[in-house]
């Protein structure tokens, strides 16, 4: 088809929709590395992570072997309600920017959790509705996953225990609704329902809690509660499994007009969505079918990937979870307080982890004030209200089309966004007032950081 | 094709967008009656109405000739960017209440704005635009129509000045700083910058505003500056032809799968989305063709259609617009403090006024508990958080449905579905925590209203 045909939003029909899920890991030669038992720093047997995670997850997240999985026709029916997201060619932004680049990008934010996320809630939730489960329980911070788990709980008539980083609970009173409209129960943490609860209220009183601490009281309710487990929304392997539903779409939406893309572009907190969005891609690229390149976008002041450390570390703050081997900042890490843009994550995904430290993907950092320049100049061109996360591939993608107007490159860019920026405003009155500030940390400010990486034989922290 | 054949999400492609708006007086038998100058109770003419409304923008306020009116080609492409909304098969909430009845909705809150606004928006800041104007001033409550029109100017390089009621602006920061982001200026209303803004102030210091007054200030502002017009998002003829496009796209997506609908209901409250909504189907019905149910749906809060009275009234509270023949409970009327469901206008488009009064339209209204009810089993079943407007749509669209599950009867049922309620959640806490109450006005209650409506000769108040 030529070129000018190409509409403003490719939708696949529901019949092409995806059937099943590709898993990366099969095509990799140098597999992630297994997750660890803290206590015995051997590799995580299925059987102890049933303790924490649904069966059928576990299965998903110990499986490097497996290219496609089915996806079960119960979470193809919920896809349909919200999926096939549109792939939208930006004719705007590149008339704006004045580029002969071609971009393209993937838009997840039409959905009332207002991002990606739904992707891997809804199937969670079927996973642990089909073992016969009374509930889950899971953490959130400003509040997009819960929001999302929420809608999937309520969809297979699961209960569903949320844990709010307070301050959110507190000035998100919006996110906090949207769950409780889904029939979520929702607790600000620290809480005293919880033994670590209430122990970080007794340390220190008055705290406005973090996600370490939700993580922990989600993790030890759903130990203590019979019939309920815990569940992640990001990170994990068997989430980037579930998020290649985006990739996969939009590698059909571009072979329906024979597209092919030069430059893969998503932003990065844990990896979920750039790990679903590149991964038949980057398939292609590890079987040496096809280049191309991939660019991972952190912010400035959360750099795990272009900074970080490529060890093994925990996965939470509470040091409850599995040890994973990953980019990080150490889990103790905390983001400077005035970052307001989101991926505020210490470590990345041990997939993307690998794929980075073998040289198969790129990464690059960017600014919040230059996040929010990008995402106003987008809305007002592209029409959608980015959410801040979402924007740091703009940033990154509008960078692209700029360079490539120096050059002359009729490059094909295709970027994720994840999602729209209406539960962000205040992050956006902030820019608008003039009150954003930038922060990049010292190497003095990553050392604590750092210094709490577990320390073992095998774990050199170099 | 089959009717198991329906997808969720009928969607049509952009070569089979509708190139032409669709207007309904042309078929009307019986006008809607012309807008009045208030000083001289003559009909407005042109001349008249071009000093507040962009030339083109009167011609279509004024035609009730031509049947089609050309999508000028720029707005076309706009609405590529968010249109064609979807036309979903409710097969979730069917399922869910055990109807037989097959129920869909056109949803129209897949765009920034968050809802159908948008669709008029555009529209006006076109015809601004292309007459060379500077910019356009307006009025917003809870800030739907700000938002759309802001979205609208920053495309087209124009300057929008919103009036925001204070409590508003003050309240529901949110909004304002999506407005921000497309580069509006927003005052809160009443200001110090008009004169009818500090008379108001004078007169009620300390006041938190209303709609009558923001309007009142547009109006002033647009008068009073070079190259500026004032616009208007609902009631408005020319604003029901710009919303014909919702009708004109579900009736061809409908066609495409050979349904044929038998009761299409929507909210109402000036009647933009509703008007558009039915227009092409009630074409068919005044030429005779076919025959269909409508159904308006308005809050029992402020039931202009229901218990409102078919005579002249001010468009404004402010009392500086035309008069307008219209159902209306009096532009003095002020819907209860309690009442958060929207849909606030004291009267009715006069294009609906005419088809109800002729019986060519049925009209419910329904109580907020009631319609906050179904706008959460509606979220949970398929997904969407409704916009508290839309509920009421929804609330109707389920009893129909209901009613068909207690006589077998097959009927094919058709809503709008306008908006998304992200920015409603302090409704929705009012709701789930048990707060929000019921409000019926008495005939006492209604009297002061009643008593604004302007007496002269060939205006009765029955």
């Amino acid at each position: 088809m030529s070129e000018n045909k190409i509409p403003y939003k490719i939708y696949l029909e529901e019949q092409e929709m995806p059937k099943q899920w590709y898993n990366v890991r099969a095509d990799m030669k140098n597999k992630p590395a297994p997750l660890l038992n803290p206590a015995t720093l051997q590799p995580m047997t299925a059987a102890e992570l049933e303790g924490v995670f649904c069966r059928e997850l576990v299965e998903q997240e110990l499986d490097n072997d497996h290219r496609y999985i089915d996806i079960p026709e119960e979470i193809q029916e919920y896809y349909k309600m919200y999926r096939p997201s549109p792939l939208m060619r930006a004719y705007r932004l590149e008339k704006h920017l004045g580029t002969p680049a071609k971009i393209y990008y993937k838009f997840e934010g039409n959905n009332t959790s207002g991002s990606h996320k739904l992707n891997s809630a809804i199937a969670q939730a079927y996973y642990a509705k089909t073992q016969g489960l009374k509930g889950v329980t899971t953490e959130t911070g400003a509040g997009q996953w819960g929001t999302a788990l929420s809608m999937a709980c309520s969809y297979f008539g699961l209960d569903c225990k949320v844990f709010m980083v307070k301050v959110s609970y507190e000035q998100k009173p919006f996110r906090r609704e949207v769950m409780r409209t889904y029939g979520a129960n929702v607790t600000p943490s620290p809480s005293t329902t919880t033994k670590v609860g209430r122990k970080i209220l007794e340390d220190h009183p008055g705290t406005s809690g973090s996600l370490g601490c939700a993580i922990s009281e989600a993790v030890e309710v759903a130990l203590g509660s019979e019939g309920y487990r815990y569940v992640l929304g990001s990170v994990l392997s068997q989430v980037l499994l579930h998020q290649s539903i985006i990739g996969v779409e939009t590698k059909a939406a571009l072979d329906k007009y024979g597209i092919v893309p030069d430059v893969i572009i998503g932003c990065a907190g844990g990896g979920s969505n750039l790990g679903g969005l590149i991964s038949p891609f980057m398939g292609e690229k590890l079987r040496g079918e096809r280049d191309y390149r991939f660019i991972a976008v952190e912010p400035a002041s959360c750099p795990s990937l272009t900074r970080g450390k490529y060890v093994y570390d925990f996965c939470d703050t509470g040091m409850v979870c599995p040890l994973a081997k990953m980019y990080t900042l150490g889990s103790g890490f905390i983001p400077s307080p005035n970052h307001a843009g989101g991926l505020r994550y210490h470590g990345m995904s041990s997939i993307l982890s690998q794929l980075y430290h073998d040289g198969l993907m790129e990464a690059v950092s960017v600014g919040q004030t230059e996040v929010f320049q990008a995402a106003e100049e987008f809305a007002r061109t592209e029409g959608i209200l980015p959410a801040p996360e979402s924007s740091h591939a703009i940033r990154a993608a509008m960078d692209e089309a700029l360079r490539c107007k120096e050059t002359g490159e009729e490059k094909t860019i295709v970027f994720g966004l994840t999602g729209t920026g209406y539960f962000d405003m205040v992050a956006y009155e902030k820019f608008h007032d003039n009150k954003m500030t930038d922060y990049v940390p010292t190497e003095e400010d990553l050392k604590p950081g750092f210094a709490g990486i577990p320390r073992f034989p095998g774990n050199p922290i170099a």
